[in-house]
């Protein structure tokens, strides 16, 4: 209902080399059978024409997507200085990917754009051209105004939501890089994102532990009394439904999934192996704690395979999808 | 083909206060729709009696369950000094669930039974009488000759096995608890239990990284270049066809499991995150590199819902029709 009444969508069509360019397209050919509402494209056309062969309308503003969106790609063109061949990764690509990515971001700043999806990037060319960010969320929140350390990143798939407390890290660092703090603070945006984003208005969490059956009480690893304990009981006291720490492998099969609408995950892998076993096609990444709502799909420029035709859209359209219930979600909220 | 030569399963009841006399109780009941061949339990029949109230046929050796199995739960007796009640441990039933692990073991390693499925014990009350093992596996594998190190733990489901290199650590002494060495003998232990075990001539054994991405190239840990790749280049030396190191997360989906016949993973919960939200009623714990075939349902004693009649029996039926399975292809291998 409130959908009708949203903004298109942006979306950076990422590395022009990359298999966003491809995705974007088939997702916009699929459109239809995807359920995808209204979205404008931004990136360099041709770089769409080197996978693609379908209509491409260019526009000058979201809003115009709206009606261009039935008769080809709503698309805000942006003139890379070279053309970028599929599979061949440039510095003028990632200028491109970046000033995609930007505009995406203002736009839905502007409130002209009803959220963000972003296209795949290539990290080590944007580090090539002076990119200081680990990555585009980060750029997102500086974007936003965000401390990059009060956006949390979220794995949506279709029965399971993971939030991981710490990310690229080496496993040996992991429990080094615990604290209470840490977990709290990540607990907290990622309930305040289930209440904003999804429409849950009393969320509830469950805390895994950091080792092998929760710790053993105290046996197998002290992380979960020492940190994890302190943090859900710090939560709970702010009135947050919040159980745990619970044994990480016995955590994620179909009834105990429905115990609860997210798990605070301690490291990468613990929430990243359950969510993309269950749901790789569909898991989309979920920016928690912007002021604007920001999704991507879990995969990345995917070089090796991009300009064959052979790159699977239903992440890209999963992101999309998500991005526009999160929108619609969003305005009721704050209405 | 090869199944109705052998001789019948023993079931060790596990200890008397859990669910293990309850799961296996049911088994029996639904021996036809779980498709179960002739099983003979051993244990005290007041545990059974406690919770179950179908008929038993005491037998005294195992080849009598074939007959007796139509018409009873075949029982090899034991006495216990004192009848437990469900939900309340005793290092009596301590003594009643090592006994009945004895004798089944002693009935395969003697071929009066095709195979052993283990219910669960409680370790605090087993190490109260003086039992020295980290668990029954250990205690198997001695009774058996082997030494505890050759034998190696699978979690084995209908899409996905896999094998941890490490087991009861906490999270930040995985890393340094590896090495090249034991990578390597768990992996041929693995891929020579997929012969043996699951008939499977060449098997394909896909290695996980033990960090986020499996490194990325050393920049999120060297532990994959280090350890795990000499390991995997050792194991194809010897014409063993493996692969990895493979980033975790994305490891698991349907189209990869679909390349690999079981997969080494690095920690506890790399290997059991995986099985048991994708398997979680038919996760079967297979220990492999024994003289005999043992099988075990991934679960405890659960002595919180034990004598409530609310005990799952599905993964102890996985557990017998496995065992089964295994005895059979083995069977074959060595006929």
């Amino acid at each position: 209902m409130a959908r009708a009444a949203l903004a298109p969508l942006a979306v950076s069509l990422g590395d022009p080399a990359g298999i966003g360019p491809e995705v974007i397209a088939k997702c916009w050919d699929n459109r239809n059978s995807f359920a995808l509402p209204p979205f404008v494209a931004i990136g360099d056309p041709r770089s769409l024409a080197a996978v693609w062969d379908g209509p491409i309308e260019l526009v000058d503003d979201p809003r115009q997507a709206d009606s261009a969106f039935d008769y080809g790609l709503p698309l805000i063109q942006l003139n890379s200085p070279q053309a970028d061949v599929p599979g061949h990764p440039s510095v003028a690509g990632a200028h491109t990917s970046l000033d995609s990515l930007e505009i995406a971001v203002g736009l839905a700043r502007s409130s002209s754009a009803s959220a963000v999806v972003t296209g795949p990037v290539a990290k080590e060319q944007l580090y090539a051209i002076g990119f200081q960010h680990p990555g585009q969320t980060e750029f997102v929140a500086e974007r936003c105004g965000v401390s990059p350390g009060n956006v949390v990143m979220m794995l949506a798939g279709p029965t399971l939501r993971t939030i991981p407390v710490t990310t690229h890290l080496p496993l040996s660092e992991v429990a080094a890089n615990l604290s209470s703090a840490l977990i709290e603070s990540r607990g907290r945006a990622a309930l305040r994102g289930l209440q904003r984003n999804f429409g849950i208005a009393d969320p509830r969490l469950a805390v895994s532990g950091l080792n092998p059956h929760a710790g053993e009480g105290g046996q197998l690893g002290r992380e979960e009394i020492e940190l994890i304990e302190p943090a859900i009981a710090a939560l709970a006291a702010e009135g947050w439904r919040v159980t745990g720490p619970h044994a990480a492998d016995t955590m994620f099969h179909s009834a105990a999934r429905a115990d609860y609408d997210a798990a605070l995950c301690m490291y990468h892998d613990q929430a990243l192996i359950p969510i993309k076993a269950l749901h790789f096609e569909e898991a989309v990444n979920v920016t928690l704690g912007l002021p604007i709502v920001r999704t991507a799909p879990d995969h990345g420029t995917a070089f090796d395979i991009a300009g064959q035709d052979r790159a699977d859209p239903r992440p890209m359209a999963a992101a999309i999808r998500m991005a526009a219930e999160n929108a619609s979600l969003r305005a009721e909220v704050i209405a």
